[in-house]
């Protein structure tokens, strides 16, 4: 079973297109150790979710321990939850190589971030594994996105060359991109180019992002292949005794904000 | 003492603009463990060098304890050598708080690669640490760089708009550019439009960069702020029990055609 058939199966199995970011803060986090906050947090959310994302910064962060504390935390995540490494790699042939040997198969993860820039030859290491999805940032979720993104490249912007040229390394029918919420016109677009294609969509929650629009414009024409994205949100709720229960709270309130929006496509459609 | 300080001085203790690229992969390896395997590069190479790069792939491919592996072989680093994390990193600004943490603050690393797709605010984290060196992917030395970096946007191609916004980033006058010796006419570019910053450039030995325009158009006005970096050429020299000496007798092969190619600069402008 490839990375997309395992999303579609959960995402049907959950009813949803939630995806939660693991990225444990201890900053920002109850006082328990990283393992157990994020244990407790996929146990409160796994029959509410399409997929976890833990993003490699956050346990890069913890020290020289810290890819040892991301592999336990995935092993709290149940076999059919789909797990993609939010790692953002980019680098030459023989390294990008390396990186997705670390993320595929010392981690076993099920799809990963890249970056486009370096083009087809730091991708490529990761497409080639074929049952694995590969998400290419396409248009981010950032404030300062537009510094490059949005640059009319021949009377395009670059996001949608990235997108165009996903389209064309697209072979194995396991690649992605990433296209922020806080941009719904981009989206739209980047939805219209590559029709097929999952969608992982970050920026609803603390970057406040427009859910319905989001909804709209990133999934495909059966309602699915959106993967909408928050971290901070429901991870920290709450910061007291009650922090996972509130975690399930608020993933179970976004679930259905985007529950009802994909109603209304549907009513609209008809 | 900052980045560019530290640089400059061991560029002139060692007379060299060479850094080795320490990538270990087991593959390509003699039969020792890594951290034996780079403490011998390191012993070897040391007083010809004016920086070492390590990159964080190929201790990530070795498994969840590649990060303390890494911590392992850059101890075994003189304190005076510029350490360079080849870490390609690019995320959104709280993301990128936490890479930059782990880089500068975990490791104690003296600079770091990342990617501009993301513009500013992927960064900034990064250059506020004003003591460190920043280098941002300009112009990359692999095959497919120029899928996006060669578009024309506003009639000059991404990877000038990349170097002119790391100019106007480059507030605490800690931001280089990596440009790959493998488009020596964008290198020429690349410094006509950023004069003072250090140019970390790959792509000399196994990407067949040519020597003598690398370093004619890489250097500054004082030949200076050139690190042209050789991994793979240096670190497998040989695979013999005399791997060291023989990666020693390339790294002082390539100062030296390096150092030949900075006198011909000097005699052409007389």
């Amino acid at each position: 079973m490839n990375f997309t058939q395992k999303l579609l199966r959960l995402s049907q199995k959950n009813n949803s297109l939630l995806c939660v970011g693991l990225d444990p803060d201890p900053a920002l986090m109850p006082e328990v150790d990283v393992v157990e906050f994020s244990r407790q947090i996929i146990e409160a959310t796994k029959d509410l979710v399409c997929a976890y994302k833990p993003n490699f910064a956050f346990f890069e962060a913890l020290g020289t321990d810290g890819l040892r504390t991301l592999e336990q935390v995935i092993k709290h995540i149940p076999g059919d939850i789909p797990v993609i490494a939010d790692a953002k790699r980019g680098d030459i042939g023989n390294t990008a190589r390396k990186y997705a040997h670390a993320i595929f198969e010392v981690f076993d993860f099920d799809a990963a971030t890249v970056s486009p820039y370096l083009g087809r030859d730091s991708v490529e290491p990761f497409t080639d594994y074929t049952e694995k999805g590969v998400f290419i940032l396409c248009n981010t979720s950032n404030a300062s996105a537009g510094d490059f993104q949005q640059l009319l490249c021949d009377s395009r912007p670059l996001f949608e060359a990235v997108a165009m040229k996903a389209a064309e390394w697209n072979v194995h029918h396991n690649v992605g991109l990433v296209v922020g919420a806080t941009q719904p016109k981009s989206l739209k677009r980047v939805r219209a180019l590559c029709p097929d294609m999952p969608l992982l969509i970050p920026g609803i929650g603390t970057q406040k992002g427009e859910l319905s629009s989001t909804v709209r414009y990133g999934v495909d024409t059966n309602g699915q292949k959106a993967i909408i994205n928050s971290s901070r949100q429901v991870l920290y709720a709450s910061r007291g005794k009650d922090f996972s229960a509130d975690a399930r709270a608020e993933a179970l309130r976004l679930r259905g904000r985007i529950n009802e929006a994909r109603k209304c496509i549907d009513q609209s459609s008809e």
